[in-house]
C-alpha cells in the first residue's frame, strides 16, 4: 500500500535537510545516493522511494535552497508598494537573505555556488521565475511612465546587468563586502532616473545609429 | 657576460607566448615550469634564467594580457572627449576586444578566467590601475556636475557594482551572448543621469536613514 503523500514528503524534505548538512559539512556539493542512503540510514532503495534520480534530489535541494527566496518574491510583487520601492525590495531582501547565509558560513555558501553552476538546469527554473516577477515591476514602472522607448524585455536585461552582483551568487561572492543595501538603493534610483532608450551621448556615432536602429 | 637586457625581454616574450600557446591548447592553466622548458627546447635552469619563479611566469602572462586593455585605458584617459563618453569608450573597447577573445576560443577564454581566479594576487595592480583610471573620469565627471553628494571612492564603487558584467571576465563569461555596447552605452547613460548621494525614495526608512548616516 503505498505511504500517503504527506509522509512522502515530509520523508523528502528530512533527506533534503540531511543531503544539505552532508554538503555543509564536506565542502563539496558530488554526493551519491549511496553516501545519503548511509547517512540516512536507510538502504539506497528506499531512498530511491523518495527521489528516483540524482537529479531529482539536486532539484529538491534547489528547490529547498529557493522557497524563502520565492516567498519574499511573491511577498514584494503582492504588496502595494510604488514600482520604485518593489524594485528595491526585490533585489535588498533576497540580497539580505543571501548576505546573512554568507556570514554565516561562507564555504557553504561556496558550495551553493559551485552547486548552482554545476545544475544550471535545475536552477534555471528559478531564474525565469524571477525574471517573470521582475518583469511585473518593470511593466508597473512603465505604467508610471519610468524607461521611456524601452521595451519590457531590454528593460528586464538592462536591470539584470545593473544587479548582477546583488543576484547573482557567483559574482556576489566575489565582492561580498563591498555590497550594502545603501549602495543598492542608489543603484536602483540610478536605473529609475537615469534608465530610457534616448541616446544621451555615451556612446559615439556608431552606437548611436545602432541605438535607434534597434 | 650577461645578456643584454633587450636580447632578456625578447626572450621573455617569447616564453610567454609559448607558456600561452601551452595553455590554450591544453585548456588548462596548471602548467609547470619543466614542461614550459620542454615546450621550449630549453633546460629548465635556462628557463629560469628568464623567470626566476613560477610567479614571475604567471606575472608576465597577466602583463601579456593586460597591455593592450591598459593601452586602451590610457588613450581614453589620454583623449579630449566628454568624461560620459570617456567612460563609454572605458568600458567598450575592452569589452569589445574581451569578447572578440571570448568568440575566438571560448574554452581559452575560460582557462584566462580560471588563471585570474587562482592568482588573484598577480591581476590586482591591473585591478587597482583600472580603479585609478576610472577614478580620473568619475573626478572629470564631478567637475561637470555629475554623481552629486557621492564621493569619488563610493561613485567608484556604484560604477563598479553597475557595469561589473562588462567587466569581470569571470562574470562577463557567464551571460556573454546578452552583452552589447548598446547595453552598455544605455547603463553608462543611467549612471550618469541618475546616479546620485540624494534618495529618491527606492529606500525604506531604515534604509534611508542609513543614506543619511552614510
Amino acid at each position: 500500500m503505498p505511504r500517503p503523500q504527506s509522509d512522502i514528503d515530509a520523508g523528502r524534505e528530512r533527506l533534503v535537510e540531511q543531503a544539505i548538512a552532508l554538503i555543509e559539512e564536506r565542502g563539496n556539493s558530488a554526493i551519491t545516493m549511496t553516501e545519503l542512503a548511509a547517512a540516512a540510514s536507510m538502504s539506497p532503495a528506499n531512498l530511491y522511494r523518495y527521489f528516483d534520480s540524482r537529479d531529482a534530489l539536486v532539484e529538491a535541494i534547489a528547490e529547498y535552497w529557493f522557497r524563502p527566496k520565492v516567498a519574499i518574491m511573491e511577498e514584494v510583487i503582492a504588496s502595494d508598494l510604488t514600482a520604485r520601492r518593489k524594485m528595491f525590495e526585490f533585489f535588498a531582501r533576497r540580497f539580505t537573505m543571501m548576505k546573512e547565509e554568507w556570514e554565516r558560513d561562507p564555504l557553504a555558501f561556496a558550495v551553493y555556488v559551485e552547486l548552482g553552476r554545476d545544475n544550471f538546469e535545475q536552477v534555471r527554473s528559478y531564474v525565469d521565475l524571477g525574471d517573470h516577477y521582475l518583469s511585473l515591476i518593470i511593466g508597473e514602472a512603465m505604467a508610471e511612465g519610468y524607461f521611456e522607448g524601452l521595451s519590457i524585455d531590454e528593460t528586464l536585461s538592462l536591470v539584470n546587468q545593473m544587479v548582477s552582483v546583488y543576484v547573482n551568487i557567483g559574482a556576489m561572492e566575489m565582492v561580498m563586502p563591498r555590497l550594502t543595501t545603501v549602495k543598492l538603493a542608489r543603484i536602483v534610483d540610478a536605473i529609475f532616473d537615469g534608465l530610457s532608450a534616448r541616446d544621451r551621448g555615451s556612446a559615439g556615432l556608431a552606437e548611436l545609429r545602432s541605438v535607434q536602429n534597434a
